[in-house]
Parts: structure tokens; C-alpha cells; sequence
């Protein structure tokens, strides 16, 4: 992956800080989802059209573990890493880097496609299936 | 207004706070507008039913004075008062008072009523605007 | 813990949501964290004490299942109960429950205490485990 | 401005949006700070070397109106612009254009000086007024 798509950066703003001086722990969630949506649109499904076109593909599962503090100003870079890809669910990891490639915090999503017309999950359209499994073969090696 | 509403109240969170120790300025705003909702729904006109019925009523503009820090676990009172009534918009100011009554912020958010079908400010429906003006004389007294 | 604590109850606020029409999946986590500091302060340990005591309880992992959509004015309870009790950590659940009792969502947190002065974990003060010991006990009982 | 400093970039991500579609309010306001780390951070005045040296620049105000409604996936830029620089305080707007370069939103913040040890404003450290100063002239042309 990190040699076949551009990796996702940012840094750690004010807001994303809370009172205790380090990042609040779901905003890390919300850069994950950053990482997620360029990550689709490097695939070709970017989000903005998966919900113009009525698909769904919501979170059923996230978590995390936080290794180390990240603070006002630092700089981290996100790995994304297909770590399962079933009939209508799939699953990402991302690695959250400092500088010095320090791994600060690891996370995990699962999404599930939904069939809008009765809430239901359905099989992966075939074309998104091929475009995550080939992602997943290049981070693999 | 406070006589006829309940007021929303709120207590500062780790999340609404940043590194510098005290709330996140945006957050304030995040907070009018939970009391904006709380308010529309005491008036009869919940946000969920107007966006099922096809209705939006985007802010056109928003303002804030910061007065005092406000910090974790401060009890914040919002009372709403209506300032304009216009025949397409109408404005809002927020008194956010601290438990001895101090005022530490103060917000107004103008309000326009959108047709979706064309993206054109159209006249506020007469039941909302009759419930506007209804809060308007009472908040007057 | 239901029969000794006064639940923590949230609406879902337009600002919880997403252009899928549905919370936006962290947002969740930022209610468990209300929750939390409720239950913290009902334990007679508010977190703004505990930041101004030098004191940190840093979460080092976090996880949420997602089980049926919450939607704009949905209201929500947030029942925590103790799930572990060790000697530096302790890990806390929250079942998310709408008005008919349905559980929306299930989340999961770990909270290490924090030597200030050199960041390495140290057993939890002795009147704060005492007090999630008894939490424990009740939410058993 | 914009031929001096590295315009501020950003796009609309979900979590950025609300239920009626398009960008919940004060997300922008949450973009303009951005903006505003990275335009201190290119004067030399990261805010995260501020804060450890005890220097606090709170907003006291801030306003913000909405012209055309931004959507899950629009590509915004920044241009900020010194409008006032008074003795302990200064005010930056803040323009967000979209890629056809329409003007999508408009900005304003008041930031003011603080003394830590008693809370009341100060004069502006006179390397932080020349470093606004230089910026300001240089966007006036």
C-alpha cells in the first residue's frame, strides 16, 4: 500500500487537542476516517458518489489502541492495510506514524454494504470487490 | 423566553476543551445550535421532521463574543432570544450564563428558509413564523 | 449500575450525524466520554479535579459495535458498566439503548493511570479503586 | 497574502457534513483555525511553542457568513487576511473559495493578547506584531 497509494497525512491541530494537552482519542478515529474516504478515492469510489448512487457502506466495528501521546503540532502519517475481505464486509487497518516512524496508535474498521431498499447487508459490488482486493495483494507484497 | 422555555442547559466536557485548558471556540457554537434544536422542538417544529418534510433552514450567518473562559466541568445556561423576524429569515442570540449568573459568552445565528427545489430563499411557513413570533412577544414580555 | 447511578441520557443533535443521514460513527465515542465523566464525577472523581490533581487517565484502547442506526432526535441512555479491575487499569462498557430498550450500540474502554511525572502507568489510588470496586459490586448485585 | 504564504487546503470529509447534506456550520470554523496554525506557523509563532512558553491568543470573536453550501467532497482554499492589528489584539478574515474560485464563505476572528499570571490583555511581543505587520502589507500589495 504505501507504495501504491499516496499516503494519508495531517497534522495534529488545537482542536483535535483536549485539556489533559494530548489528542482527544475519538478525534484519531475521525483522521482514520479521513485516511478511509482518500484512500476510496484513490480506488475510485470515492464517498461522495457511493451516496449519490444510494450505497451505503457504514462502520459496524472500529477500535483502537493508543500507544503513545500525540500532541499539538506533531506530524503523522496513516497506513492503511486490508486485513479482510469477505462477501459484503471488509475490514482496514491503520497504522498512525510519528516522524521518526514511531507507530503512536493502530485502528481498525469494519464496514458492511448495505442494501438501502431494506437495511439489509449484501454482497460487495463486484467492481469495489476488485479494486480492494487488488490493494490488498499490492500491500502484501 | 426563559418563563415559557425550558432552558437548555450543559456542562463543559474533556471534549469541548482544548490544550489551552478552556473551551474550543467552535464548540460554543456546537452548543447554540443543540439549544437552537432543543428551542425549535419546544416550538413545535423538530429538526428530524422538518428535514423529513423536505424543509432547511441553513444558517446564513453566525456570530460569537467570548467573554469569559469557560473550563471543564463549568454548568453553562443557554437562554434563547429571538431578534429578527423577517418574512424569509429570522435571527437567534444566545446568553450563555455560568451558574452564578455571569455571562461568559454571547452567540446569534440568522437563519433563512430555503426552497429545495431550487435552492431560493422562500417565506417562512406561517405556522413556523406564527410560532416564532408567538416566542418573540413572550420573550419580550 | 442502572438501580445506583442516574443514567446518562443524550439526543442525537444534527451535529452527531453525517450526509449518510445517520450518526457519524465517532461522534458515539463522544458520548461514551460524556458518560464516563458523569459516572466519574457520580463516583466523586470529576476529571477536571483529576487534571488539576496532576492526574491522567489516558485511554489506551477503545472499541464500538454498531448494531442499528441512530438518527437525528433519536434519544439514547448510556448504561456503563464496570467489565475489569486490575492494578493500573480498569475497563469500562456502555450499552447505547433507545427509547424501546433496543441496544444501538455496545462500546468498550481501557483507562490507565498515569505517572505524570515520567508517563509510565502506576497503581490506581486506593480511594478511587475502592470506588470502582463498589460500582462493580452494585452493577453485579 | 497569497502570493507569500502557502494557501491553506482542505476538502469537505463526512464528518464535515450533517444530515441535511452538506457542511454542519461550525466545522468551517473549525477549518478557519486551521488555517489560522498554519498561517502562525509560516510567521514563525507555531501555536504549540506559544502554549509551552505561557502565551495564550484566545478569540474573543469570531463571525462567519455562508454564500453557497459546501459538500462531501469540494475542494476549498483559504486565503487569510490581516483586516486589523491594534495594540493587543488583531483580526484575520478568512475567504473560502471553491476550485471555479466562487467564494463559498467568509470568516472573521479577534484575537487578543493574554497575560497567564492575571488573565487581562497585554501588548502584542513585538516580534509577533512586526511578523503580522510584514504579513499584512505584504497582502495589501
Amino acid at each position: 500500500m504505501p507504495t501504491t497509494f499516496p499516503a494519508h497525512r495531517f497534522s495534529i491541530r488545537l482542536r483535535d487537542t483536549d485539556a489533559a494537552g494530548v489528542l482527544f482519542f475519538s478525534r484519531l478515529l475521525e483522521h482514520a476516517h479521513d485516511a478511509y474516504e482518500s484512500w476510496m478515492t484513490a480506488l475510485g469510489f470515492p464517498l461522495a458518489r457511493l451516496l449519490e448512487d444510494g450505497a451505503h457502506l457504514p462502520l459496524v466495528h472500529v477500535e483502537a489502541d493508543y500507544l503513545a501521546p500525540l500532541r499539538l503540532g506533531d506530524e503523522v502519517e496513516v497506513i492503511i492495510d486490508v486485513r479482510r475481505l469477505g462477501n459484503s464486509s471488509f475490514e482496514l487497518g491503520y497504522d498512525f506514524l510519528l516522524a521518526d516512524k514511531q507507530k503512536a496508535a493502530h485502528a481498525a474498521s469494519v464496514h458492511v454494504v448495505m442494501d438501502p431498499s431494506n437495511g439489509q447487508s449484501m454482497a460487495l459490488p463486484e467492481d469495489l470487490r476488485r479494486a480492494i482486493s487488488d490493494a490488498w495483494g499490492k500491500s502484501r507484497g
